[in-house]
């Protein structure tokens, strides 16, 4: 198996970030390429990148010969090919629990308000950012409410999502409400998630992952 | 393991009908329990069902004490529990395949298109029958465009998605057809996608999980 791993990534995409994650809970070294989705109409749309990922999207991670799209897919493999830590439970029951809670997430919260979601309201509706703001409030909320519900009455969830580890599930979700809060949206219905999320933000693999720690993130405002 | 299977279900669900075609390819029976999305507000909202499925969506499936949600995560769980005739490919990278290509679907066309999704840009941007088919057919064609290229330059293509035997990626890619016909996608340009499209049309688990087959289906039509 070669050792190069690339990872396509953008800053603040939730989809990148959950794979940063799951490459530092793994202490796996990767190098990063900046794909910027709004500069130049957004370059996930260039030729070039659009021959390693068709739905010109990020992440994309290349493994050696391997090319690898979809976030949650990726993070399926690196647990195949690196188990320890593992992402996901022992049993067929805990791999369900931590899969569906993930694909909350990854299905039903992140994709509804994808930049390209957004753009297309704009150019098909002409929401302005309040109506944007809206729309992702709603979808956010609503996701995280069923997220919230699916960890407050699971005797599985601990200190993270399921059980004393963080996982799968924690990858996806962190992001999530680092998304939810930059669109502010309000956060103090869901304790559970708000306690994994703090416990999780003290670990370095998640702290690594921020979009704020990557090499493309744009500079703080001089105070 | 028991094994009374219970499908929370509706007719004309794209994620309900993955799963049902999973349960055929696998020779599993199972009670169908019909969800109706659309009377009375929505069965999916009735406490009873919420209780189950906190997301409120279908599918649902029971099995004995487990209650599992999230359509692919139920694929992947029935791939474990009953691992004949196999779901996903024996390699990392073709399950890596595998699950990108189902996740196109399940993350990336489905979710954005969804029934709740099209009320809410009805409820939020007074869009009509002409805006919400123009929105489907935006993400429709979008999505199966990048489906139909990752398909056509793999030479892990073969009678079906990966291989020349059924599994994941055309137990998501197939309720996705059925919903572009019924959105009036145009699919000429799409034709790998038409092809395997026709050759699981021939398999009885496919035909058997078809909207038209299911006890909830209305009846058709007087001549």
């Amino acid at each position: 198996m070669p050792s190069d791993l690339i990872l396509y990534s953008y800053w603040r995409s939730s989809a990148a970030f959950r794979v940063r994650i799951a490459l530092n809970l793994k202490g796996l070294r990767y190098e990063t390429r900046a794909v910027h989705l709004v500069r130049d109409g957004g370059e996930q749309h260039a030729p070039a990148y659009a021959a390693l990922n068709p739905q010109e999207l990020v992440p994309t991670l290349v493994d050696g010969e391997r090319v690898l799209t979809q976030s949650m897919a990726i993070l399926e493999y690196l647990d195949e090919t690196h188990p320890q830590p593992p992402l996901l439970p022992g049993d067929a029951a805990g791999r369900a629990r931590v899969r569906a809670l993930s694909q909350v997430v990854g299905c039903d919260i992140h994709p509804i308000g994808n930049l390209r979601v957004l753009q297309q309201i704009g150019t098909q509706f002409a929401a302005d950012d309040a109506q944007k703001s809206a729309w992702m409030r709603h979808w956010v909320a609503g996701g995280l409410q069923a997220f919230e519900t699916m960890l407050s009455r699971s005797q599985d969830t601990g200190r993270y999502c399921h059980g004393d580890a963080p996982g799968m599930a924690d990858a996806c979700l962190i992001p999530q409400v680092y998304n939810a809060r930059r669109w502010k949206v309000p956060l103090d219905d869901y304790p559970t998630i708000l306690r994994i999320d703090a416990a999780c933000a003290a670990l370095p693999a998640f702290h690594a992952a921020m979009p704020e720690q990557q090499p493309d993130a744009p500079a703080p405002a001089p105070q």
